[in-house]
């Protein structure tokens, strides 16, 4: 009981610092009137966003409940109400401090960066340490109650649930208005980024935190989450309590780590602010890896070598593919350059181009999360330990700094949001320069952060394959069965198939913020002058409502296919489902994450003056270019990892009922 | 014995009715003198460029041979290098013809569709008999004399590499000229297609002989070639030596139906001919399926319907796939007319929504192989004969009728270059309506097998997947061990990164072209007045040496990457990388060309009068599109099929050797 005790003060102290940030934020003076109508306008349109979202999260995740209450007993239909609501709550609570500090911090930046910096990265701050606190109170409160990880699994599915339509509608949210913004306003009216005459700006403002705040939330608990349910799954069928109670623990150190990594992070006036945050990151990690040491001696564990450098394998693996993942996207490298040159002969050689190197991106993340896995699986059967197990730990290793890894992510949309502010504010020039400096030491950390995030979600759906297969006791999976070879095309069709949909969404919606932009400037007059104010709440209103009436399709295929298959064809040909989504959903990602960061980057290589910079047909090809990225980057690519996660957990949880169910087997 | 004298007898009648079809198209009129030029300039640029590759592909050959010596003997040695040359002889032999017709056809136009039509597809069928008739006798030959299908399997190995490096650098070469051609003569200086004042459109059309003609060739033959050999492998270790003779009478019955399917096409003066040649595909099948029957019954099998109902089950799932897999790409359907209608906002909403059209044509061919697959598989397991086999036998029947689907695929690019020589030959507007319609006659035709080809090398690949378990003696490949989930990752990473590096090569290559086209306008006076000529020999030279040069990464490493993997992590590891590389090769193919075929349409789309027609700033961004489709239809689509063959065929000829070498397992 006491280690219980341990993980659930460790969560209970993360929402006590997130709370204490949450009021020195909020005690930072609010900016000008102006940025305060800025501000208010992105929390008016988050909120209305968030509370339409939800509400149609309420009633899905009621029928999903009643599904499960008659399939699985009321205890896992409670445990997935309390997952989902958790996950609501930490995405809420990321987005409410965003919307907030963004002219807090526009405003300290008149004081400087190094005023600037810790608004904006306590703000992100709140949003890192509720995440991390409410997942592990909400685990370990429900396995101290049930002593069962079957149950726990309820909590992670209903975070996943979550997790899929926030991240997939914030992604189509996000990028219909920044396309519909910056196609009209930016390429046929030539205003600036956040020029306040732009209907749009507003949507676009809104979009990126209830894209890259709250969608992003969601979707680090859902991955946190269902890495350590995975372990402690594998670690109840495998050996006993102290294998199942070892990654709660592993949470728990990993909070106080990031807590004290969060402290390391300062800068000068002078000093670059992105370095600030991977020098925090590297030093959670090195406190973490000592943290680790302690609990496997203080666990009192059978092979506690097996399960360390697994840990510390995953942890190592996670920073590695962090740090090398930026290498097809970064501005100095030749991929970005290259790209930027093709330029030159118009978009379509510079589309080609970009979507090559996101191609070529996929080797070096792949062959890294190949060595992690098979690193992780050798060091635990060294040392007495089932490999599978070993895996799901290196997972959880990865995972467990994810306090400090959010706190970094959610600062970068946060002062992205606070330039915005400023710009809006009609702030001084040293006072924006401040901004930009902030919002690229936020593109420094983002870069990481995402490699990061697709390394811990590859082996943490590894991990949650093994519990499936575990769960629903098929003894092997044989590529030379045909049901399983079945299984593993159409699984390996559902992450294609779910980028097709949410960029379709992408594009019709953006026609329609399009006609509504244009309609704007031609029919309000002395809009385009600056006299009159844009009506900003109706393109919010038609992202909201395209957002959400487009996640119906891709949201009900995600749950059903799998079990739709399971049934038809057996656990079998669904064991070869998950493989075929798992391997095709991370290699969409990584291409889709990296050829956009590559095109937004050559665009910005373009507009710092190269090959005739702003204004020349070059910028107007990368132009087109960046566009293209923008839904891979932020509205597909993202999206994936929660898809597989879904889909492994939807096995996980109904394949018991599955097994019985099967209505033919090839 | 009689069997196998049956098999060579139907080889040798389908190399004498290509020599009778050859000789009837070399007796009609070569054309005016103009279109004589025109042909001659194709012909030497073609010739050179295979010429030069077969240089490259000869030294290839005999390295690889040399190893197969030390590692396997002398037999499959001999093997390999008769199925290289087989493979090349094929696709020169069409090459050779089709440039030699296309002055032919053009010459025939003036006389009207009725007359034209046969000279065109009577071209092709020098090519669709050549390949299926080299294929049958080499097969055939080596059989009888070693009695060993693992020397067949050297045959298959040899026409695969060919294939490979034939395909890509086509590939390569094709949209080099192609895109160089556009961007500058159509985009720049607004010049027709085939304008003869353009310095690359001798390249360009150089480019379809050697891509779609020779390359195309290549392909099939290999495809055709590895799903034979793969029965008689199976074939052999499972039964006896009626099983391995049975795919080989199976492709004599499909020579006999295309030779009498070929006679029923025929067209009108005011017919459609690509429905003539549709009805002749259909009509192939039919006789086929009775033949097979006859087959089936004569061969004295223990399990006849155990065979015949797959082989069926193929040959209609083939025709079903072919005629459905068009529907993205359909210039009549919803999703081009759609991504058109996106071309009013710009280029970006036109490329992602072609993308994204792309990625969901991706389901229908999957659901297919899939039903095919299962259907197979349970049709053989229910008359009592091994799945595996029976879903090899599916391939077989899908490519038996070859014969037809090549002759029909080849009058394609045949015709087109007609009218590239009747244009350049200054021909009257009724001459170069009559080739119009003989050109989108063979776009239709094109549609279906483009659907046939790629379903039958899913099918040819997963037997051969098959056969690589049989030989390497596998009894499981289990989804649950660590080396075979490593290997299905780096398999699937596979066809992304040769798409990457083929798809780079095309942008480099195009530029080099670009400047090189700029330059000559540029530099010889009097040349966009019509008053001189251009250079068409250097714009020859530079896509004949990039393609060969940029061909050599990405041919070592399909060759080099499965022998490692499977030294360094075993032969389960390798089964795993085989399953991968399927599995994304397969999705990829399908995604690139289909995406590349919609863009395509998208563009006739506007071009024939919609949304402001051609010049308009809708076509242009359609344009682009166009061009961003062309190396993803044309380049590193048509090559995954190659490339999962040849792996599988690696995998298979030099397993038993890896099997001894395995340094690691995991």
């Amino acid at each position: 009981m006491v280690w219980e005790i341990v993980a659930l003060v460790a969560g209970f102290i993360s929402i006590g610092v997130a709370a204490y940030l949450y009021s020195w934020v909020m005690n930072q003076r609010n900016g000008s009137e102006r940025m305060e109508e800025f501000s208010k306008m992105v929390q008016e349109g988050a909120a209305a966003y968030l509370r339409r979202l939800y509400q149609a999260l309420g009633i899905l995740a009621v029928i999903i409940a009643i599904v499960i209450l008659l399939a699985l007993g009321w205890e896992t239909a409670l445990a997935y109400l309390i997952g989902s609501v958790s996950s609501a709550a930490a995405g809420y609570a990321g987005m409410y401090i965003a919307t907030r500090a963004n002219a807090r911090v526009a405003w300290a930046a008149r004081g400087g960066l190094k005023r600037a910096f810790p608004v904006g990265f306590y703000a992100g701050g709140v949003m890192g340490l509720s995440v991390v606190g409410f997942a592990l109170i909400g685990m370990t409160f429900l396995y101290m109650l049930f002593k069962d990880p079957n149950v726990v699994l309820g909590f992670s599915f209903g975070a996943s649930t979550v997790a899929l339509l926030a991240k997939a509608g914030g992604g189509i949210y996000t990028k219909t208005a920044d396309i519909g913004a910056d196609l009209v306003g930016k390429v046929e009216f030539e205003l600036a980024e956040d020029d306040p005459r732009n209907p749009a700006v507003v949507a676009d403002n809104v979009g990126d935190n209830v894209g890259d705040v709250a969608g992003m939330g969601a979707d680090i608990f859902d991955s946190y989450v269902a890495s350590v349910v995975a372990v402690m799954l594998l670690g109840n069928v495998l050996y006993g309590m102290q294998y199942v109670l070892f990654p709660l623990l592993l949470s728990a150190a990993g909070i106080l780590a990031s807590l004290i990594g969060m402290l390391v992070v300062r800068t000068g006036e002078s000093n670059d602010p992105g370095r600030a945050l991977n020098t925090g990151t590297v030093v959670t990690a090195a406190i973490f890896a000592l943290l680790t040491l302690g609990v496997v001696l203080a666990l009192d564990l059978d092979n506690p070598w097996g399960v360390f450098w697994p840990t510390v394998a995953g942890l190592l693996a996670g920073i590695v593919i962090g740090f090398t993942s930026d290498y097809f996207t970064d501005i100095d490298q030749q991929s970005v350059q290259n790209t930027a040159h093709s330029a030159l002969t118009g978009p379509a050689i510079l589309i080609l181009d970009g979507f090559s190197y996101g191609l070529l991106s996929i080797v070096p993340s792949i062959v890294g999360i190949c060595v992690a896995m098979a690193a992780a699986w050798v060091l635990a059967e060294q040392f007495g330990v089932a490999g599978t197990y070993g895996v799901s730990v290196a997972a959880v290793g990865m995972l467990s700094i994810t306090g400090m890894i959010v706190s970094s992510d959610a600062y970068g949309p946060i002062v992205d949001n606070a330039k915005g502010c400023a710009e809006y504010g009609g702030e001084s020039e040293e006072t924006i320069a401040v901004c930009d400096r902030l919002d690229a030491a936020g593109n420094t950390a983002k870069a990481i952060t995402k490699g990061f995030a697709i390394g811990a979600a590859a082996l943490t759906v590894l991990a949650l394959f093994a519990a499936y297969a575990e769960t629903v006791q098929v003894s092997v999976l044989d590529l030379r069965e045909p049901g399983v070879v079945v299984g593993l095309f159409l699984g390996a069709m559902m992450p294609p198939l779910f980028s097709a949909l949410t960029i379709l969404s992408v594009g019709r919606n953006a026609f329609k913020m399009v006609e509504e932009i244009r309609r704007q400037f031609r029919e309000i007059p002395g809009l385009i002058e600056g006299k009159a104010k844009p009506d900003s709440a109706l393109c919010v209103d038609i992202a909201t409502q395209g957002a959400l009436k487009e996640l119906a399709l891709p949201g009900f295929l995600s749950l059903v296919v799998p079990i739709v298959v399971g049934i038809l064809l057996g656990r079998e040909a669904l064991g070869g489902f998950l493989a075929g989504s798992i391997v095709t959903g991370i290699i969409f990602a990584l291409l889709m994450a990296n050829a956009g960061g590559l095109w937004d980057n050559a665009k910005k290589f373009i507009e710092d003056g190269a090959l005739g910079g702003k204004g020349s047909d070059a910028h107007k090809a990368a132009v087109v270019g960046d566009t293209v990225g923008d839904p891979f980057k932020d509205t597909a690519g993202p999206s994936l990892n929660t898809l597989i996660t879904v889909m492994s957990l939807t096995a996980t949880v109904f394949g018991p009922v599955i097994a019985r169910l099967v209505l033919f087997r090839l």
